[in-house]
């Protein structure tokens, strides 16, 4: 088999060629039980920052499994430093959301807490879980950060200063976001996207005060706040970020 | 209650002043017992045909809704003459992608069967029923069309010679999808997405051969097939497509 077909694996421990590695308890489970695994049987593995290593399995225990750690076979690569700060919708569309920001590759997902935010409790561990998933899935060789949630209001007090702020806005001035991509200056950037009852008004106030903010118009329908997140950060890898290169993994 | 804030319904029979409408079963049920409407109560209308109108609740019974058609509120207006063609995925994610690529703003959505495609049925209707909802909250004025599924090869055998097709390809030779939209020279269009699996070998020997292919890469990152196709649908709009208008409804 090819190794880009090979099962991929998060392993939060360091990996170097020769170490012996045990993946904790889901992850035997879902090797010995769903994928099947047999001694000898090609993986690769790696941990967000020491990039993609071959591994094989070295010993099978009723409910554990060794693997033997071999060559690395990609050097460490970050996402574009591409934050997305979205404030918690229904469950169902938030996880699907984590899981397409992860494959578009965002770098950082804030929960952001806004005067009309229905879901205010968002499971940090439970996001992590579907953005291991999303990148084992989709070759990323890291993890994004998943922060806790923070409000708006404190969001806009700290943030930094070379970092822009693409809001998504419904309503009001804003650009069409292919026209404010083509010429952004930051290679910092955050894709800000609100509930789904949208911004209220002082929100989008105090936000158009700041210099870093840029209002864009994602077209003339009305999306959900998950689809706006999700069309935002394809926007800006396709025009800012790096989707002009070519597919990992290629021979 | 600003009129951009009432409800929103899809109505099949035709739409003018003065006319008595009653809503199906289905619907009426959703407008007594979860919207609880009263008479009086102002909503709106649209059939994919006639633009968007006012009406209000004139009559309830027990099992019916009737409603008195008033003034029109938007005349009518096409989406996009821009094609989704994609082969039919696992049913979570292929009603994700209609509901998405509804909101995004898609003319057609046709399942096209390939080598590797595992779902070979689709249920016609019930994507109706999902694009349907997708278009009542996104404010769009038509319903997508939701063809029956046909093979790949009867798709190309029977391509319309000035429709581009833009094939998501993960491996080979591909333009990085932002510079590929910079010069596209036809307003019609349709993105082209596999299964799970990915194309076969000669199915993408067979779409490099038509001279309406455009093969497109959509960064380093492999995106899972539901993915690709919003993330296509996205880049065309922004760049080629009606996301240069302002929003529906704005005052």
């Amino acid at each position: 088999m090819e190794l880009r077909h090979t099962p991929r694996l998060y392993h939060e421990a360091a990996l170097r060629q020769g170490l012996s590695v045990e993946p904790g308890t889901e992850q035997a489970h879902y090797l010995q039980h769903v994928l099947r695994v047999k001694i000898g049987d090609v993986m690769r593995l790696f941990n967000g920052r020491d990039g993609e290593w071959k591994a094989t399995v070295a010993k099978l225990a009723k409910k554990s499994v060794t693997l033997t750690v071999h060559e690395q076979t990609r050097a460490p690569q970050a996402e574009p430093d591409l934050w997305l700060c979205a404030a918690p919708i229904k469950k169902a569309h938030f996880d699907y959301m984590i899981e397409k920001a992860t494959e578009l590759g965002v770098a950082t997902i804030h929960p952001i807490l806004t005067a009309r935010t229905q879901i205010r409790e968002v499971n940090v561990d439970r996001c992590r879980a579907i953005a291991i998933e999303a990148a084992e899935q989709s070759e990323r060789l890291t993890i994004p950060d998943i922060l806790k949630p923070v409000t708006l209001s404190d969001l806009v007090t700290n943030w930094p200063s070379t970092r822009q702020i693409i809001v998504c806005a419904e309503w009001g001035e804003a650009t069409p976001i292919a026209h404010a991509f083509t010429n952004l200056l930051s290679s910092q950037a955050a894709i800000l996207t609100g509930p789904e009852g949208g911004f209220a008004a002082d929100e989008l106030e105090k936000l158009r005060m700041m210099s870093q903010a840029i209002f864009v118009r994602l077209g003339p329908r009305i999306l959900r706040a998950d689809t706006a997140a999700l069309a935002a950060l394809t926007c800006w890898q396709a025009q800012c970020g790096d989707w002009m290169l070519s597919p990992r993994g290629t021979p």
